[in-house]
Order: structure tokens, then C-alpha cells, then sequence
């Protein structure tokens, strides 16, 4: 005996997600079957409702939930002349939580990474030279993961902005705050000591 | 800026399912969202499909497709006289997956843990209970858990059931296939001891 046909499909497709094991699959679905029945469809509900309901700004690809661009891209009291790049929404809400940032942003919705079939055409970067040609864009900063792909997002970028002459700056990558510099890896140690700063700028 | 409430209720939804916390629950809600319409709704509706086609069963608390009985107690072909009580539906799987046993089952749904809220009238004891005295059962084989709540549930179980006569066993907790020895834990290692058996038996 195996599972049910109905069951089998939940299964099945809770496994599609990322980071979810066959095994957690598994669990969730049972879970699942055993809660009253509205918390069940709650979940059914929230997921095709945020499918209707949010779709992604056509400026900057961050979301949005109204159709039309996003609540940033509206805001009139944002600063037009920084751009923020980074990867996905998610970091988006990362950059606004610092509270460092009063510009608009630009989502890639991804990283540069070939071996995974994400080249240039996957990402938004086109849109991003056609918004520097377009808008009164002064800096752009890239704010991508400090990764591999993240860096070479970066790098690739950054060839595609020269051109247009517009500043093209990267976030600084070092120890976090309140990190232990005996327990930071080289790597990040390193790049500490490169992006070290005079004290009396600060 | 936080995220929109469509997307927070998604991620909220997504947090109360076990073993995935908010971390985890935004990154599904953005994969969800990033993922084609379809492929999403297919998840919302594996979900309301799998709610409203499974129930339990009213026997043996299986779960069941056809609403009534499940497949094995509707199986003619199964013996009566042998049960095998399980904590939850996903354990009947794993037993029919061994090919050993041929009897039916009984599905507690859950293990005995008074901490957590289980105490005896959240298992379907009682209506074990009443199918070993309607039913022409011999034999009940416990097969919870080898853990601290599934002893007791079946420490539980046999004292309910020793004035019904009926005879009660658990399995047997040892080594597993394929394990070895200098690994094994000390309480799985003096189970595996006690639990010893006449090479002529075999």
C-alpha cells in the first residue's frame, strides 16, 4: 500500500518546495490532514490570493500589491538619484529594515549564475541601464549578496553602467557588528583589512 | 517598510506548518510568488482537494479516500484477529512497506504525553478498546515509537486492554539492520541485550 491518490499529490507537491525534503514533505502533509479543516484552507487561500493579488512593479521588479509600481517606486519622498540593486524582494525589506536608505531600489530577481541558467538575459539588467538612461540616476549601489554569484553580479554590473557614466559603488563587506575576529574566516577577514577605513572619516 | 499583508499572511500560513520557521516560511512564500500562477494554485488546491477527498477511517482511524472504512479494513483479504496500533497514519505506510504483516491496524493519532496535551482521551484508546471486545481480535501488536512517549503509550495500552484477555506485544527495539555496534547508543544496545533470542528459534 502506498498513499492515496490525494494524498500522494499533496505530498508531491509540498516536496516542490524549496528546502522541504521528501521526508518534511511528508510531515507537513499529514500535518495537514490532521488540522480542522479551515486552517488547511487558510493556507490554500493565502497562497492563491497573494498569487492574484501581488505582482511585481515594472519598474524596479521589487512587488507590489496594488498592480502598477510598488509602494517605493510611488513614494514621492523617495530620492530618485540613488538606486539600490539587489537580488530578490526579500532584500529589499532587508535594506529598508537598516533604515539607512531613502532611495529607490532595483530587483534582479537573481544572481548571476550560468551553471544554474541564470546569465544576463535572466535578470534585470536591462532594465537597470534603461532606467539609468532614462531616470536623473546619480549612484547606483550594488547591494548584492557577497557571494560568488553575488560578486560577479557585481562585476557584471558594473561593465554594463560604465557607459552610461553614472557611479557605481558596492556595499562593504568585513566582520559583522559584534563578530569575534578570532572566528571569522579568512576570506572575510581579509576583505576587513582591504575595506579598512581612516577614523577620522567616520 | 514590511511586506504586504497578502505576502505576510502567506508567510504566516506558511510558519505554522511544523518544522518550518519564519525564515524558512519566507523563503517558500518567495518562491512562491516568483514560481508561474499555476504551479502555485496547484499546491493551494493539492491542498483543498487532499482536505475535503481524505478523512479518517471510523474503525481503525486510518486515513481514507472513498470517505468510510480505509483500504485495509475493507480488505477481505486481511486477517481480523491481528492488529498493529501505530501512532499516526504516516507509521501504517512504513508497515505495509516491510510486507510482514498481514492483519489491521489501528491508528492512535498521537502518543501519550501529558506535557504536550495527549493524555488518554486524545488517543482513540477507547476505541481500541471496544474493537478488541466486538472484534474477534487475538493478538495486539504495538508498534509506537521505541521513545519515552511511545513506551508509555504502550505500557498505556497493555494495561487497558490485560482485562479484555487479549494477548498485547510490542516490537522488538535492538540494533538496526545494518548498524553497528560500536555506534549504538547504550540504551538501544542493552534493548538489543535483553532482547536476545535463541539462535535455534530463528
Amino acid at each position: 500500500m502506498s498513499y492515496s491518490s490525494a494524498v500522494q499529490e499533496l505530498i508531491d507537491q509540498l516536496g516542490r518546495l524549496p528546502g522541504i525534503g521528501p521526508k518534511s514533505a511528508q510531515r507537513v502533509a499529514f500535518h495537514l490532514l490532521k488540522v480542522p479543516a479551515e486552517d488547511a484552507n487558510r493556507l490554500a487561500r493565502a497562497i492563491s490570493e497573494a498569487k492574484e493579488r501581488v505582482s511585481f512593479c515594472p519598474r524596479c521588479f521589487n512587488l507590489s500589491e496594488q498592480g502598477g509600481e510598488c509602494a517605493v517606486c510611488r513614494d514621492p519622498k523617495r530620492e530618485s538619484t540613488t538606486v539600490c540593486v539587489v537580488e530578490d524582494a526579500q532584500d529589499v525589506v532587508a535594506v529598508e529594515r537598516t533604515g539607512e536608505f531613502g532611495g529607490r531600489y532595483h530587483v534582479l530577481q537573481g544572481a548571476f549564475s550560468p551553471i544554474d541558467g541564470v546569465g544576463v538575459d535572466q535578470l534585470r539588467i536591462k532594465e537597470l541601464l534603461a532606467r539609468v538612461t532614462d531616470e536623473d540616476i546619480e549612484e547606483v549601489i550594488v547591494a548584492t549578496n557577497p557571494n560568488l554569484e553575488g560578486e560577479a553580479t557585481a562585476m557584471l554590473i558594473h561593465r554594463y553602467l560604465k557607459p552610461a557614466g553614472v557611479r557605481v559603488t558596492r556595499i562593504a563587506s568585513g566582520l559583522p557588528v559584534g563578530g569575534d575576529l578570532e572566528y571569522a574566516d579568512e576570506l572575510t577577514l581579509g576583505r576587513a583589512f582591504e575595506g579598512r577605513r581612516s577614523l577620522e572619516e567616520a
